[in-house]
């Protein structure tokens, strides 16, 4: 069963590597550029038959690991 | 107007980082994990009210910029 998760920053938290990549393509011309935000992703294969153990899991992966709570939020969804 | 681009390295192009993160999750007792692949994760706004347009513009970016097509895979969706 695979899933996939993106991570992102939380809204009010600032996101120097997407100012750059911003900047950077504003400079090459994409004048109608308003913001970028950068993230992580992953996708997750397990091996759980049962959807919602196997959603359980990968949930628990990014509370563990993949995601600063703190910082950022997540999202699961199952491809 | 929203897109989020989501970048995969392809099939079968290594991802060092990718098991780093699986080895991590199974030394923390994740036993069902099959596989982690890492990606990275854009949200990006663009000024354009023609969604075509938008999309193509953003489709530009990630060709220009964020992508790199020999060893990438990128995929964009209006959010």
């Amino acid at each position: 069963m695979k899933f996939s998760v993106t991570v992102t920053l939380k809204k009010d938290v600032l996101d120097p590597q997407g100012k750059v990549v911003e900047n950077t393509l504003q400079n090459i011309g994409m004048e109608s550029l308003k913001s970028v935000r950068q993230g992580k992703y992953f996708e997750i294969e397990v091996s759980d038959q049962d959807p919602q153990k196997a959603e359980k899991k990968v949930d628990d992966m990014c509370k563990k690991l993949l995601a600063n709570l703190v910082i950022e939020d997540y999202k699961v969804n199952k491809i």
